[in-house]
């Protein structure tokens, strides 16, 4: 392992608030690394290369997602990579120890389940890109945003997940309307490449920007009204809900039909789109803002996440190395 | 004019229920009829020539939406076939005077806004196909379902519009679910082409068919939940709505994003995707199921829509040239 993401879900998924968590608990799912030995009958991945792991490192392989690249949905459940049973036999070790994650020294992985990163990728700053940005692409590229161009993508939330957003729309193409409550958030959005800035606590700025995005990838996972993002999509617009909105929305009929509008839901990414975002963000040199940290800064990493220390979008990541260098982790 | 569906948004518009009605109001928006005349600079047409006007007669032909062939959508407006305001200039007559439809014995329109429809097509059946049949149509279209074949479509409600979504998803080349409240509909949604008949009444047939609808039409125009449907779409799949309902749904996130499920909307459809959908339902000899009347018994209908006498999904469809040839109409 050489660095492991910190991600928002880590926290809820640890803390259980999310459902049960099984002790000892390990985190993780970014996850970068360089081979060290390779299992019989491997073929995609050699001792040496760079590699990457993100949420899932299992799903059976036979159902129709799994089968169309769309592992995270598969119908028998996908794996995630910490905190979940294993069942497919692809994820080793004592079944009665759920799967644990990439804050670790070494990890062991099914090649099905494995990225290859780019030779001269910018390791310390491609780790998040297994999560936040593959949350992000995803969408983009199932509505058919890296096959087309001059669209307008609107990004809700100037988070970790929203500035990925914004990097990637621009990087694609598209011109970006970065939206928010807040309009302190203004400047970081146009620094990461929106070229317009909606503030949704202003009726003149939702006004002006009323019907003009034709995708909006909305990363609030907070409760909220979705209506609010729907006047802002165009005619055969679609609105993706990205984040973990647990109070269900309440959507009007008629301003989907008068308009084909689509209010639609996304998770993650299958392994090929993965594989696809980490080439495209290779080409692009699109990065996460990460900030590196060793192992034992982690818990004022989560403390930082959970008091929204993040809102400028930096993700934080642990260098494992420089971690299992130190005094931290017992050799 | 030849023929003119009776369709029950002309006794919603007609009785005043979805906005103000000027009066005397001419309703019918499934027109069918032959050239007798044509202005100058028509190159579409000729006299003699069997065409067909549907639900609106102009549309501003500049904005994005009328360019992309989506005229239904018009960022500033479409003109309805009736009770609609004369906003162009290519819906002739008093400006004061709100269009007026079908149930009548002439019709002006221009070129753009006409189909053509092909020899040997079955003119007794055909004008509600401007109505019924482009709103299941263009959805299936617009979704993709004419270009691929051997998918799910779920068809909810066997109405009017329901048999005709049958009808059409069936002779694409799907496996067609019909979907009602109702099991007594079973035998007349099969004889139309459904393989499969859902009763959303019974749990076990819900459980049955969950996760099972790769695209859902739903015309229930009633409030209704749209969870319960939401249930039987399959991963990746499209719910549409296209009934005129009015209460707001409350929709639950977490569904859509474990299956990249959307929620959607359309309305009618466009003049290409029309002209499309009469020309397959004449290679395919898809017809609605119509009972033809005179216009003598069209108080007699709206009862009988009304009071849901069209259950088995016949759309009454007045002769004009039976009831000009009759008493009721002054020569």
């Amino acid at each position: 392992m050489l660095y492991c993401g910190v991600c928002h879900s880590d926290i809820h998924i640890g803390k259980g608030e999310l459902g049960d968590v099984q002790f000892p608990f390990v985190g993780g799912h970014e996850l970068l690394g360089k081979v060290v030995e390779v299992g019989e009958g491997v073929t995609k991945f050699k001792v040496g290369d760079i590699c990457a792991v993100g949420c899932f490192v299992e799903s059976c392989m036979t159902c129709e997602m799994c089968k169309v690249g769309d592992e995270q949905y598969c119908h028998n459940g996908m794996t995630g990579t910490y905190n979940s049973d294993k069942k497919y036999g692809l994820a080793l070790g004592n079944k009665e120890v759920k799967t644990r994650g990439g804050y670790s020294g070494s990890h062991t992985v099914h090649e099905n389940y494995i990225i290859k990163i780019p030779d001269g990728m910018d390791l310390e700053k491609t780790a998040p890109i297994l999560c936040a940005g593959i949350t992000m692409y995803d969408p983009l590229r199932h509505w058919g945003y890296t096959e087309t161009k001059g669209k307008t993508v609107g990004i809700v939330g100037v988070g970790g997940l929203g500035t990925m957003g914004i990097k990637l729309a621009a990087a694609m193409g598209h011109r970006v309307i970065a939206i928010s409550t807040s309009a302190k958030k203004e400047a970081i959005a146009k620094e990461k490449g929106a070229t317009d800035f909606c503030v949704t606590s202003d009726p003149e700025s939702l006004a002006k920007y009323a019907g003009q995005c034709d995708l909006i990838l909305n990363t609030v996972s907070a409760n909220h009204d979705a209506n609010l993002y729907m006047g802002l999509t165009a005619k055969n617009g679609v609105l993706v809900q990205l984040g973990l909105v647990t109070q269900p929305h309440t959507v009007s009929q008629l301003p989907l039909m008068f308009g084909r509008k689509s209010l639609a839901g996304s998770l993650i990414g299958g392994i090929a789109p993965t594989q696809e975002c980490i080439d495209f963000c290779f080409k692009h040199k699109v990065y996460p803002d990460c900030e590196t940290i060793t192992a034992d800064k982690l818990n004022w990493a989560w403390e930082q996440l959970e008091k929204g220390g993040n809102s400028a979008g930096i993700r934080y990541v642990i260098d494992i190395k420089a971690s299992l260098a130190g005094d931290f982790v017992p050799k």
